[in-house]
């Protein structure tokens, strides 16, 4: 992947997509002794920055979206960009998820106009539906975090970062498939060498932290966490790759600091974040990024059930 | 007040607030036919926009507020305002609030160094606490709406609306004492006549429309209310001064459209307001700010405690 594709992901995004801010955190700032900020990605449309590389993947062949139609598959916020992405596109869209996804998600998904096809539980039914009802319909394949068009389009955060915060500053982001963390740090690294790049996962789904340990993609079983859009039974080719190549640590956090953040950055910083977003605050809540220099956590997404959300509010602080 | 005092304002304030963001509300704008978005003063520090007025008030006069400290009534939003801005410009601040106010913003206002002095809970033992210290202590009185300063410090959201937003618009604006939208209103028909600036109030405490209908400034009693920051009992002098002149209408909102504003912030749009900075969205919603052209709704705090906003999000949607 080059900066020249995320710069090219940018300029197709630009019509669509305003930067997203990133927020001084005071309060933060002052507690933790070092400059945080925010990206806040859990506003944009559909609550989560994966309108970016859903965007970018159809804009990338548009023409041949519109004629053949796209399927994705996804635990639920790909699956409400690519819905979302498609309606803005005149593009049909399907997605296969599995029966353990969010019903917010997927809820969502259907109200933007996607088709919704439930599979089994597991990551092996998910792929194999998928591919199954792409051979049949012919829909071109939008993969939620292994292909360059989706990393290049997670990428055109790192060049906003490069533009909105101090320098040298750590990036802090969540892992899952590890797209994200690969555009991030590819966009970043490039004009900014000295800036670290640390990569976070909940402790119920580490399988980008055992795939660093044991130097190969290693497959984990997903089990239940807060922090649901993160689970994902094995990373990507190009997460694993820049993980290893670009990425400076990879920390894991456990379900009560997930919890934590969600329930600070809503009563604190009157932000609404999921679990999955809201892990890099997590990790540096927990004393698990090193340093004194400003910090940006990336908050990737805002998908929380109401339920969920209340209950952590009602919650004693921990 | 003049344009000039706000403009001054504003370069007061810029070394120590950033613009905030005004959001493209995506989906509110599909629903409701018009373009809408979201000025978000609910992510400035201490969760208001109290902030601007508190630090104008204070800047506008440092060094004898540095001399004899400052006092401040408030029921809350103000009050952690000025202990906030008063700890950055190393000045003693002191707070009166009534017994009833928010038991979260009293505890916000001591955690930021201010001494908080509790009172009755009415206005008038409020007024009479606040004029008895100040004469008492020789602290110099920071009025939370009805000062040149305050109104000027609001008005500096005017002018960042007149650089973010699309022309011509129509902006919502909370009302409490009129001081917000006396600035606002002020800083945005001096250069754009033609924009619309709307007030809204509780039905709760009406005050302002009262004091519109019957021509002159009404005292109400204030009552119990999701907007707890909006209750006052009269109108400041600039604040009904500017609704006649220069605002084009005050409408009321009642609890539920209230409590629906806050649900749909927090569910659709990933943020938190507070019942009384989610009146603006509130009356959008309700039907009760005609025109379709496009639309901003002020958010103006987002200080609402974690229990009752986990009992709206965990409500049935309306």
């Amino acid at each position: 992947l080059s900066v020249q594709s995320i710069e090219q992901a940018r300029a197709r995004l630009a019509p669509y997509l305003e930067p997203t801010p990133l927020l001084a955190a005071e309060a933060l700032s002052r507690r933790l002794g070092r400059e945080v900020r925010l990206k806040l990605e859990t506003l944009q449309p559909t609550g989560a920055f994966k309108v970016r590389p859903a965007l970018n993947s159809i804009l990338a062949n548009l023409d041949a979206c519109r004629e053949s139609g796209v399927i994705t598959s996804s635990s639920g916020n790909f699956a409400q960009a690519v819905a979302w992405a498609a309606a803005r596109l005149g593009v049909s869209a399907e997605v296969v998820m599995m029966s353990g996804a969010s019903e917010l998600k997927r809820r969502r998904t259907e109200q933007l106009g996607a088709r919704v096809t439930i599979c089994e539980n597991t990551f092996e039914a998910r792929w194999a539906t998928t591919f199954r009802i792409q051979q049949e319909s012919g829909r071109l394949l939008l993969h939620p975090y292994d292909s360059d068009e989706t990393v290049a389009g997670d990428g055109t955060i790192g060049l906003e970062l490069i533009e909105q915060a101090v320098s040298p500053c750590t990036v802090i982001v969540p892992i899952s498939g590890g797209g994200l963390i690969a555009g991030i740090a590819t966009a970043v690294k490039a004009s900014r060498p000295q800036w670290r790049v640390v990569g976070v996962q909940a402790e119920a789904n580490p399988s980008m932290r055992r795939s660093l340990d044991e130097g190969r993609r290693i497959t984990t079983s997903p089990a239940s966490s807060l922090a649901d859009a993160l689970a994902v039974a094995t990373p990507g080719e190009r997460g694993f790759d820049a993980a290893r190549r670009l990425v400076d640590d990879v920390v894991l956090v456990g379900e009560e600091q997930i919890a934590g953040a969600v329930r600070l950055l809503g009563v604190e910083h009157k932000l609404v974040a999921e679990g999955g977003g809201a892990v890099s605050l997590a990790a540096l809540l927990a004393g698990k990024v090193a340093g004194s220099e400003a910090a940006v956590c990336l908050l990737s997404g805002g998908n929380i059930a109401a339920e969920k959300l209340a209950a952590i509010l009602a919650a004693p602080a921990a």
